[in-house]
């Protein structure tokens, strides 16, 4: 079944209303750019995502990659599309002219990987890693590295990847053991091994180039002596020719989804041939990879709202022919069975599902927008806008990964029984999502940056920030008794949510920071549905504003849509924070007191 | 990775201290049996699961069923297992001895299949189906029938299945369109399809025997003209001669997962050849296959327990022995690294699993002992066990079902990246346990029979009953100082669930009955929560009961962990319910008025 995967409305309305793109094309870096030029990207992007990436997807997931003498074998498609990746531009569009980039804006880029990985999610992860590893390259390697890496990069022929993880080092980054042995020639030796290394070896490239953590022999333990080298699997000579760099492939995982990117084991300088070269100064590896990570956060949280808008069109469709049963009112059998969509139950499924894949969507441009102002402006607006970035990626990251489990399972639901075979693709799209809560750190991780870190930065200044934007927005909001109670109960329950801050950081000076820390993964949970609300307030003025001046470009039926999208979101998901704070206003500490003997 | 995937300890406590056995084995029909002779058929059950069903689980996993030159081809193993299920009791166990049966009580069958299913859920659907079969041809079909067909079932040499949905009528059973045509022999000839038949044909076994709903001719449309029917696969002749019945094998569904069992699509009566023979009166087969669905009930609800007690096993064993990162007060990078169930946060994923699996757990039982009584006594106590079965049957069935998604989730989450691949079992276990939302009624059917039938039958008398005896509990947990504020904060929760009850049947006075069901889901779910934390004060009480008693049927450490378990549930779920009590208790109905085309 071929199957809308998303809204191109929906997107208009974000990036046209909500998120003004003009605005952004205004400012200098984009300013080639205007608001019909980009939607002509979008355009493109939706018409390959619907002629090339979608018809595959079935495919890849009943062809895993596999070994095949040593090195994985992909999807054959797979060297087409990269090729196209490169050939139209996809995989350098964010990069400065200086590269052969346009300089279209991070939102931009980002909504195009959301078209992209709502048709098939694993095809775009192999031009966004190698976009983010020459990104990387760009901004801190060498003038050489940069122009023997970054061509054959953005033209699709070099896959980038990122190489962090370790068998011993997954969340604990600072335990990772890769060595780097400095050498005469400039270049350093490097051992190691790296776990998880998505398209970290295929068939579908002629080089891979590993953006790779190691410690310089003699660096300080922990995270201070991490440094970041470029490790590509065939290394090119002055002359041009690639001679194997001495990168091995271990193995391919077996994954539950996503089929058809490779995610590999490598083991480097086995035969001590294998040559890094330092990335910017030594020991600041760490603070570099986080240009990328932070990318890769973002897009790790829009592809979660990919997979889910895949999911939920699917399940809509579904919704809209499958017949069965009648109203409850009905009690004549001789009746017709009606669309299940009409029973409430399954608007419940499906509302859930667009409540959260449009409003988690909508969090997602917020951000973008932030990196794309943080890029383009300077001074306070520059500072004000990294803040807001900062404090938001957690969420970003992390709320729409969670929250597509349990949206794929819906969306599963709506099928029946039909929803656990292959008959259809409910199954597919509720195994592709699970993956995101764990890679670009694990939920865990995040709820501990939000709290230990971000929220008191700077003496809470990025928390400030926000709130006032957001108590902005809420006050503009009010004009509107379409949505004047929902806005008015969003800021009580912000109110709260700095009552619980203020809580969290009282029991930080009484019992420390485990206790403290301990229930973080609720806080980004809160945290993330309330984030969540105020893009529902956001979009809901909007369409009060679109209503009141009689906009022509959207129909009734979608304007009517998201308001029922809003209101549920508010009657079903924000009450859902009341027991949130119970529980993180509780003195009990469950988690911490339990000794590892007592859980059995 | 072999691992412990149950806590036999557990069991212990459960069936001989929260539900004591011994006072089952007093009354008649169980009087055979004494509280240690059912604990050789647990360890029985036991070793089987060991060193039998858990081996192949994996194996069954990478090698679903498939069809070849027409019948379905299943793992090669389960044809010994179907015989050895069959000659050692397992099928027989429930049946009364007339039947060849020892007369367990259902109580340790669910126990035997809570085990059994931990270790490898896909095996034991071939026994259990089988059992409800044959106990249906046992209440209700003719002696003739009887001996026709039980034997050769309890042997193992025959399957039994339970064949009610079609194409066009999955939910909606009463859309059913096989056809009954009754013959001068005594016998009908049926004519319909029939999908998602679990077991439906396999070359596990020599024949099926299909308990099939269909309509005779000229029978009432809707529920009320269905009935029952015996359709073999292959029907013994006089002479005992086995000649095919023309059922025919479509397909097999291809699925997520539980690989070791078929889910076959078939065909009755292509070539006019099916016979079928009535069991009990004509159209009241939907009463009769209420029997075997209303264990099967309870069945899906213990199996989301097996898996979901198998994933926590799973998970804890691996945490035990992960290493990664320190305690957050850990600065020293040169520090060894910790087993991860020392974070925090680790520590809450496996303290929400032993929560949910040890809280359902006690729920199945508590409904299994009802089962028990109900079949063991007479007059009032009868009506009065019956009564509370039904009410608890939805929660039962639906709360571990829909909580074994996130379960199976949190484990998978504790092994980082390697939860996604098949490197472990952890995404086994949340494949497999998506399953059990759908089949046996999906969640939403179990809401309404909750809210539309079970809360209000009989005057909410059934409802009256339970209220009764969990206060009685609640009361007696107020001894105890570490479980008191819980068990007051349940009554208080209880006192809610009653407004929120009467606050609904206002609504269906007031708006009708869409309105008053449109949240049935929540209310089961809300429900469902508060029975879990009933079973926990009864745990907790009796953990209580046993330390004053210094018993030393259990280590200390297994007491304690109840005692964090517990903890867990009141600090982190009951919570939950707060929030579904104000979006029921909320006026606003949206999801009955969002019109399908204002869903896009």
């Amino acid at each position: 079944m071929s199957s809308k995967f998303y809204s191109k409305e929906n997107l208009n309305f974000l990036l046209h209303d909500v998120f003004p793109i003009d605005e952004l094309c205004k400012k200098e870096i984009f300013k080639d750019h205007t608001p019909e030029s980009l939607d002509m990207i979008l355009d493109a992007a939706g018409t390959m995502s619907e002629t090339q990436l979608r018809p595959i997807l079935v495919e890849m997931d009943n062809k895993p990659p596999y070994i095949e003498n040593g090195r994985v074998k992909v999807h054959p498609k797979m060297r087409d599309l990269m090729q196209t990746f490169g050939k139209d531009g996809w995989i350098s569009m964010s990069a400065p002219h200086e590269f052969g980039g346009q300089q279209v804006p991070f939102t931009v880029v980002q909504a195009v990987g959301f078209v992209m990985g709502a048709a098939n999610y694993s095809t775009m992860v192999y031009p966004y890693l190698t976009t983010g590893a020459a990104h990387l390259i760009e901004s801190f390697a060498t003038q050489e590295l940069k122009e023997k890496f970054i061509p054959k990069m953005y033209s699709g022929d070099w896959q980038g990847t990122m190489a962090m993880t370790e068998p011993g080092a997954g969340s604990s980054l600072s335990d990772l053991t890769s060595t780097a042995t400095p050498t005469a020639d400039g270049h350093y030796l490097i051992k190691g091994q790296k776990v998880f290394i998505s398209c970290g070896d295929s068939d579908a490239v002629d080089n891979v180039v590993h953006l790779m953590l190691a410690r310089i022999e003699g660096a300080p333990l922990g995270t201070k002596g991490i440094s970041l080298f470029i490790v590509p699997r065939l290394r090119p000579k002055a002359n041009g020719e690639l001679v194997f760099n001495d990168v091995n492939t271990a193995g391919v995982f077996h994954k539950m989804g996503y089929h058809g990117a490779p995610i590999a084991h490598l083991i480097m300088g086995e035969n001590s041939d294998c040559h890094g070269y330092l990335v910017g100064e030594a020991n600041k590896g760490l603070s570099y990879m986080f240009q990328m990570m932070n990318e890769a956060r973002i897009g790790v949280g829009c592809n979660a709202v990919s997979i889910a808008s895949a999911a939920y069109y699917n399940s809509l469709d579904y919704a809209n022919i499958r017949l069965q049963g009648r109203k409850v009112t009905e009690k004549d059998p001789a009746k017709p069975q009606i669309p299940i969509i009409e029973h409430a139950d399954v608007k419940r499924l499906l509302l859930f599902q667009k409540a959260i894949v449009e409003g988690s969507l909508s969090l997602v441009m917020e951000a973008t927008t932030r990196y794309d102002r943080w890029q383009a402006s300077e001074g306070e607006e520059k500072e004000r806008n990294l803040l807001v970035l900062e404090l938001l990626t957690p969420m970003v990251k992390s709320y729409p990964a969670e929250m597509s489990i349990q949206t794929t399972s819906a969306a599963l639901q709506c099928f029946g029984g039909y929803g656990y075979t292959k008959e259809f693709m409910a199954e597919l799209f509720f195994r592709e999502t699970r993956i995101h809560t764990l890679h670009e750190g694990a939920t865990a991780i995040h709820g501990m940056d939000l709290l230990g870190r971000k929220v008191m930065m700077k003496n809470g200044m990025a928390t400030m920030l926000l709130m006032q934007e957001v108590m902005e927005d809420i006050e503009k909001a009010q004009k509107y008794d379409s949505i004047k109670a929902y806005a008015i109960g969003l800021g009580e329950k912000l109110m709260k949510l700095q009552e619980v801050t203020v809580h969290l950081v009282s029991v930080a000076q009484s019992e420390g920071p485990e206790a403290y820390l301990s229930d973080a993964t609720l806080y980004l949970e809160l945290f993330g549905i309330l984030a969540i609300g105020w893009q529902w307030i956001k979009q809901g003025t909007k369409v009060e504003e679109l209503k009141q001046a009689q906009s022509k470009n959207y129909s009734a039926e979608f304007l009517q849509s998201k308001m029922y999208a809003l209101q549920y979101f508010f009657e079903y998901e924000v009450p859902k924070v009341d027991g949130l704070i119970t529980r993180l206003m509780s003195k009990n500490r469950v988690t911490v007191n339990a000794k590892k003997e007592e859980i059995l």
